[in-house]
């Protein structure tokens, strides 16, 4: 899948337009069976546990025992399904939104240096170099803080030490660095370097950064609701108990193998919403925000027609950051 | 989690930028007990209630009961369960509609801040910080507002007592603020301190902020619709009756607490439904709108280079107001 | 529900600032039981008659009339519930997308007038103010417009009695009202007292009351499908008689209670499918389009500091119009 | 349903404020019976020898056909319900997306003339009237269009006949259509009869009747996923089978109607997603471009005080156009 | 359905308005059995082998192997279909997100000549042709680069090889020349040959176009969630066990058919999700991005009222590039 050996960037030209290659997640197999079971290891002991004991208690007590129908775990398990779907469905479209305010943040990183480049009266190169390694800047920093990292570390080759030391000062780092923007570009129409007119267009795409930013920190930061996850939870754990009881006279090589083949897609299912409802965890599930914003570096770095062009991300053994 | 201990905020600087930590809604996990009995004690009653008699009934009348074959009760359970996960869907888009709109609030607070800094010509700061000020205020504001509480309370140390008696004048009080906010960009660009193209670019913001009040007072004072809603509840209660009577030969010990572990699921479903469907009643539940408006207030407030900021609210024992 | 005493204004007050209170269609509880009969009674004779003819023809024609095995209205049952879930969703989203477009007309109908308070040059307050109360009439007659009332019944303290003659002229009254306030707009612009740019913001707020005009318009003539709805009303038809064959066999007394509790959950939420997709019908279930135009008229009129300001509209028994 | 006999405009004011009157698709009820069969009639033949032939294949071949539990069918039919009302769900989606697409038009089309009689300065009446008859032409032409019909025909009353042959030589009519629409704005503006700005939101319309018209080229352009629906439709198939062998012990003349009954709503179902998932395709079931564009003219001319006013389309039997 | 006869363009025009015709896809009904086939031949082969295994094996250790009761494979075949009608959606709608990200750079393609034609002085028919025949090679390079394909291939007729050659520094070919566009157009101003206005609304455009490729790139880049997609692909293998036990005492050559013909559906559609889910893959399902360019082509030659039109792309056996 054109995988680029690094060095040998020529010959990647006629696909590498694209901003990274199949990154995002997991990548497209080779899930290895480790991180499968680590994500389910309490299910899996749960349900050794329950159908194990639902098997030998039903052997001693088998009167005492009632019978329980088939009928029941399977409608049970007819409403998990159809629960656990909708609960997918609101899990993917997070993730997919994350991703989705990670292309507008693509996007709006281009068309700022377009509209600079455009609006900007000839001359003035090192400013607009200086907001667009800022805006590169901001990408990773964003992330970083996205995920609970240091929101200023490995930027230093984008800002200079005296800015820097001003975002100090501030909570939040990528929004003191969207003001600082606003303020680099109010003092180039002061200078008559920029009209009035192109820097109200210039502040909507500032706006729209702002807007991307606030986007992806109310996903960071809004708890999926906790009722409705752990009831959905608590009636995997329900079914489980049901099919175990109306297995009960089914040899136990049998009953415990069909019931973890049975159970265990739930719980998988179940672990897999769980990770794509919070994708900014630092997991290899996350939006891979380092490989997004290295791409915008290389973006911004061509259209500023620099030189030292860094490579894109390589993934890493399944998944890419 | 990152729990900020108020007095030390160096140490929390690199993740602090996010708005706020894991704060909407009930915390991530640890749900009283209490919380869930209170939310569902009448239904937990009528089990109760339906059950023994369905039961004691069934052992004097074992003739004229007719036998309820299982498939009944299965199929109502099935059609719940779907008809509940489109409730469940629907209240989710309504709760994460909530969340989105003050999000937006976020946003466009913020830049509203970011674009007075960058159109206002230099020498107004005071004038700067008294809209923005005023947008703290209004944060404040709509958040009681929507929940039914004095839209005017503690906001005083953002707004000067004339301007509050004023407010007073009016039944919509945030409304009457965003009036405010256009008549101070009017003055503005009146002396000559604001481009008409920016004041044009200021009113969209203020248009923004306008429509994100409106949406959250749709929001706060659309009811559910209540037939849907009450025929769902319906439903939910004659499928106890159903399955009691399918169940009526099985041993009472056994059958109440199966009957109750099978409905109480669909019960707190439905009452996790109901509580999402409101975000503004001063619940557990809530959009945490008083801890967004403390963040927004952090920051304009960082943004003006003021010194006095703030700590972030604190989460409550398992939630967020 | 802090229910206002008219008159009592001044304790009103913290509350207030919403839009109008948990208003839109029936109110929270209490649904007259005779409102449910009446939607269903139709369906309620169906289900009568075909329970008794199944029961008494199967008594006499024991041999020839086939067994029903519980399994197919079983599944029939299951495939309703999921068809009817998809129907109450679509129906849903009608009802749900009308009272946004009347929130974005509250929403437009605030921001026109911040807008022409902030744009149009001190000394205009009468034109103001005459742009503002047609903008309070253009709401009354949108909404009688899209029941079918008379669009221009009532407005005439909104509107000279000139204009109201000119308007008669038209076929589509609300639409011409737009036009006219473009006029006005136009001439302000032509006396210098609006800047051309402040013109073409205001231009786009006109666009949008246009757009949302055109959304409601086209909910209320648009018919939600009519074989698709037919045909989910035919399958229910359906549901009820193989039911009933399949109960031949249990006594009528159980049968018929039992026929008639399963089947009418269905028909009642088909029955509020069908008035949620249809929401400016004159009906209970409607848009409250003149209560949210009432509250429009409160916020305009306080925004332009006019003293005489009506009550905000009081619930019926258990709706509001 | 005030139905407007045609002559008799007064009466009709009051209501005929709407777009047009319950138009869209096939009207509220008495679908003919003959078009549902018209619908079905493969379907139906398909059915019928696959009922008589498993019957009377079963009579004489007892021992070795297989007993079909009934479950197999059940299931099918369930797992049918679900992937259909999926598929119904994005048809109507499709064919929602179109109506709003058309209701887009009906806006942006008035909207095209208020600002025109706002921007343009006085003494220009007969170039917008130009212009506006252009976009009635429009609106017509892109119908036809949709529909694969002459998308020229019957436009020479809005259009003078040299436009019409220079519309000639241009593959997509009505896209050459909004390029004059921009080449007579540029005149105006050339002649100083409209500002730049004015100029700029003029072209912002254009725009969006330009995507507008893309939209609804997509829509008709793109058929619906093959492999999905044919899946779906051999589905159904195979459920007939699997139900009829199900019933293979029943009396021919119960399993034959059953069998109908049970299967002609999915089909009914399947086909009335088929007809709403394109529609443009000049069956009853589309969207009434006709009756939408003739709506527009009806505005548009009434807002140029226009004398000669057309009368609303009339519905047909039971649809319209 | 109007296959355009190439040379026999007069004829053509009533209906060649449209973009392109029935073309998106898979063309309307045909699909070649061997593409089926193809497709789940691997799925083919495993339901063979765990019949016949299955079958074989029952038959010699009859005692030893459990009575799976057909609740199980119902069930499981019921929760299925639920989540792979979610699949199915989400696919779906990727897939239809990736068609309206190609209409919308049709539209704003054809928007953006408008616009020039509107904007522009007249005398630089020469330089709006250069933008006009660079946005024509954009559509196509971006289409081959989404593919993987050489993005510069078959584009030197639209762009001068001074251009070309520069391009070729580039990573991203598509971005650097909507970079090349925004030179040019500040070109034009800087000459007085724009107005800063309409410079401006048209940056708006560009911004637009980046916006669609960066949407486009996002979607090819994103790996559906892998976890998700193998759970589900996992429980079809798992049911097709589960059913082939519980059909054990059903002769051979009944059985296998019959779980052929269950299973192959289930196989088929989850087949035709995934090819939905990547429309970018140069495969017969794709997004004909290809005809698509060819459509922009013809309608911006015809605009710049160019002579050499070429004809509309001919759809292959069953399908369209």
């Amino acid at each position: 899948m054109n995988r680029t050996p690094s060095g040998v960037t020529v010959r990647q030209d006629c696909t590498s337009s694209l901003e990274n290659k199949k990154s995002v997640m997991l990548l497209n197999k080779r899930i290895p069976l480790s991180y499968l079971i680590i994500n389910i290891k309490f299910a899996l002991v749960y349900v050794l546990i329950v159908s194990f004991s639902a098997h030998f208690f039903s052997k001693e007590h088998q009167e005492s025992l009632p019978d329980m129908p088939l009928a029941i775990p399977a409608f049970i398990g007819t409403a998990i399904s159809v629960l656990l779907s909708f609960k997918i469905s609101q899990s993917y479209e997070r993730w997919w939104e994350a991703r989705k305010i990670w292309g507008s943040i693509v996007n709006d990183s281009r068309s700022l240096i377009i509209q600079l480049q455009s609006f900007v009266s000839s001359g003035n190169e090192e400013q607009i170099k200086k907001i667009a390694f800022r805006q590169i800047a901001w990408c990773y920093s964003l992330g970083r803080s996205l995920r609970g990292l240091g929101p200023l570390d490995n930027i230093d080759a984008f800002i200079s030490a005296d800015e820097l030391n001003e975002l100090k000062q501030h909570t939040n780092k990528p929004l003191a660095m969207l003001n600082v923007h606003g303020n680099d570009i109010k003092n180039l129409k002061e200078r008559n370097q920029l009209d009035v007119f192109a820097q109200v267009q210039l502040d909507s795409t500032i706006v729209r950064l702002c807007e991307a930013q606030g986007k992806a920190e109310r996903i960071k930061n809004t708890v999926f609701p906790a009722t409705y996850r752990s009831f959905l939870h608590a009636i995997i754990y329900l079914f489980v108990i049901t099919l175990s009881l109306s297995f009960k006279d089914i040899a136990w090589y049998f009953e415990v193998p069909l019931l973890i083949f049975i159970s265990v897609p739930f719980f998988l299912l179940e672990s897999s919403a769980k990770d794509m409802q919070d994708p900014f965890e630092n997991r290899p599930t996350d939006t891979p925000v380092t490989a997004i914003a290295r791409n915008i570096e290389i973006n911004i770095k061509q259209m500023l027609k620099e030189t030292a062009i860094p490579q894109p991300m390589q993934p890493e053994t399944f998944h890419l950051s």
